[in-house]
């Protein structure tokens, strides 16, 4: 066993929102709170921003019963951010590794995707470089589940589950008139496919969605307008389920064809939206049915009151092994899962695994071909078997007038 | 007591979908089966339509535990229509009282909102008007919230659940970043505003919409500007919650100013959507702020996994009713709810009144003035204490497989 290391920790969270980011840091501050080698517990006002502004709460002055209702609460309770560090000079590493200083922080704990798992790593690599312990361990998050080395992520079945039932209540809600219509629903994903893919999961109590069309297959536009329109022709009411990045043989955004001028974020990503419209419009230029375009918008990532227990209860305790390893002598680790799978959803086992940061970072797992059906406009059956253990078992949200109660933690800056 | 009459039942659905229109006619179908005046309960295929075309579903053939979840299943499971009947001539009226002879239906239960209360009094008034005696019944529905001479109809406070908490968890989801942001959420209601009013309900846990836009109040787009940026600039974020049905002082309704090709329905309602992203382009144009356009969309109306329980037991009560009271000799009434509130939400008690259909019939009931702030952009107290205790309880939606498991009716044509 590695030498007890003494000293506060630092848990922040980065990237966009999911409906259990919460539940991870909320597994990773209990098990920090009550663990002795951790003297304080501090936590980065909107990730490494707060670090870098020495912008941090004080966590062990929170209230207990506050805390807990962080596993139902979505979004990210201690604030997020985008920024990626600097790499030109180490101005910010600097500033990081000084602030650690100042208070003694032994344990840094990361929660977030790709990008908050590559400065997990380079921080790390500066505090060994710099000669200063500190152990720094990731906690996986990410709706879009494109986090390499893990069975799948925190956030993503709960953005599932969302998406698969909305998808039978506005299937329901589309089959009432005696007219025939085609509603396109919008969904999250920049290059990885598994949201819109999971919308095939509302198939499984036999109404959903007829197309799902990923980034991993190049689109083209006459192919798809022809798959609605034989649905439509057969059926007279469509489903169709696209992820926001489907891109053409060149390599270029659909959403792009209507607006040569999106904006990018601060890692080059360009910004989505609007597909769904552009869209339904070709469908309805070549068709003339009834159409509407669908946007999930921020719901599908942020709609904890039909988050998956499954999906809660294993990010508490990615946050929690977080932490159990890094008093053990652990860093420079993502944590991850393992997952078997058997006939029935029931045989689901979910253990857990570590990772080595570099291993992680900055890779892309995208949906496997094998899973994407040949015509390329829908996914198999193991695509469901490997996502439908995930969604099992509903949330215990507590609820105050009838309405959510969500967390309302005090967020106390340290002077 | 009126003398027994002896027939079959017509129970039909039309207009919009709502979560708990299906509960309503599970009350209807249930009372109606077990009544001993009642020989046959049949279920019109897309409300009047079905009539029309003689295409009927035996509904003594369902199984009773499909039709059980009918409580929870959103949509209207019987299918729906926006059929106006011709006035000009009498045929289709000749029509129906051709297909209620062929099945002896002495019993006809309409479920929709205003224009269906229409259609339902025309019929009425046509069957006595040839001597014919038939008992017609409306149940309320409408998410709009807009019948006349009712406290508030079955599907609304469904609708109002989904906008509230839905807009509390938007409100988490934007406050993550330490950059300022303003969402502008669109929420149905062509002329009355009640559930973009709903909006405010987000509030009262403490995270919600800041500013609200109903139709009852002339629209100003320089003057919302203003609203959102003074907010922006006091808070960094914004939440609008807009109602589609927005109008200038001149009427003219501000998604039209997008779009001067707007389609009208059959009833001459002209067909919405499309506003939140036109006001946020406005915003953006004047503020620079980062700024995202939500529309709700069909969720609104059909997210049955979050329906308010009161909503859905008081739609049952209404379709129960509907048929007691015909059973009783009641005829030409729509089922309405008296309700009085304390100081408390549990001192809310809802009765059932009987309200002739011409008073119903094509009035609109809108946000009264005074429960609309000074500045037009909110609502008062009052108004929450309106709808609080409509929102009450949650649904027992059964689940398999982790996703609703919604009814599956066999719906048996009558040959």
């Amino acid at each position: 066993m590695a030498k007890k290391l003494i000293g506060s920790a630092i848990i922040g969270q980065s990237g966009g929102p999911t409906s259990v980011i919460n539940a991870s840091i909320l597994g990773a501050i209990k098990k920090a709170l009550e663990a002795e080698e951790i003297t304080r517990v501090y936590g980065a006002s909107n990730g490494i921003i707060g670090v870098l502004n020495d912008e941090l709460y004080d966590l062990n002055l929170e209230d207990k019963n506050e805390l807990e209702l962080l596993r139902y609460t979505p979004a990210s309770a201690l604030g997020s951010c985008r920024h990626k560090l600097h790499d030109d000079d180490d101005y910010e590493y600097k500033r990081i590794l000084e602030v650690f200083k100042k208070y003694n922080v032994r344990y840094f704990f990361y929660c977030g995707g790709n990008d908050s798992m590559d400065t997990c790593n380079k921080i790390s690599k500066y505090c060994i470089k710099n000669g200063y312990e500190c152990r720094v361990m990731g906690i996986p998050k990410t709706i879009d589940n494109d986090l390499y080395c893990t069975d799948h992520c925190p956030g993503f079945a709960s953005a599932a589950k969302y998406i698969a039932t909305s998808i039978m209540e506005i299937s329901l809600d589309t089959r009432v008139y005696d007219y025939g219509n085609i509603s396109i629903v919008e969904i999250m994903g920049r290059n990885a496919g598994w949201l819109a893919a999971s919308a095939a999961l509302s198939n499984i109590n036999g109404m959903g969605a007829d197309l799902i069309y990923l980034p991993e297959v190049p689109f083209d536009l006459e192919k798809f307008i022809d798959d609605v329109n034989d649905i439509y022709e057969a059926k007279g009411k469509v489903i169709v389920a696209v992820s926001e990045g489907i891109k053409d043989k060149d390599g270029k955004y659909i959403s792009e064809y209507n607006n040569s001028k999106k904006e990018k974020d601060k890692f080059g990503h360009i910004q989505m939206g609007g597909l769904a419209q552009y869209l339904a419009n070709a469908v309805k230029l070549r068709t003339g049915a009834k159409i509407r375009g669908i946007e999930l918008s921020l719901l599908q990532r942020c709609a904890a009151h039909l988050a998956s227990k499954t999906d809660y209860d294993e990010a508490y305790l990615a946050g929690k092994a977080a932490v159990e390893n890094a008093i053990e002598g652990i860093s420079d680790k993502m944590v991850a899962f393992k997952c078997s799978r058997g006939k029935n959803v029931s045989d689901y086992k979910c253990e857990i695994e570590l990772i080595p940061l570099e291993n992680v970072a900055n890779y892309e797992k995208l949906v496997p071909q094998e899973w994407i059906n040949k015509e390329g406009n829908n996914v198999t059956k193991d695509f469901i078997n490997y996502v439908l253990p995930l969604i099992q078992g509903e949330t215990e949200l507590p609820k105050e007038n009838g309405l959510p109660r969500f967390a309302r933690l005090k967020k106390i800056i340290v002077k």
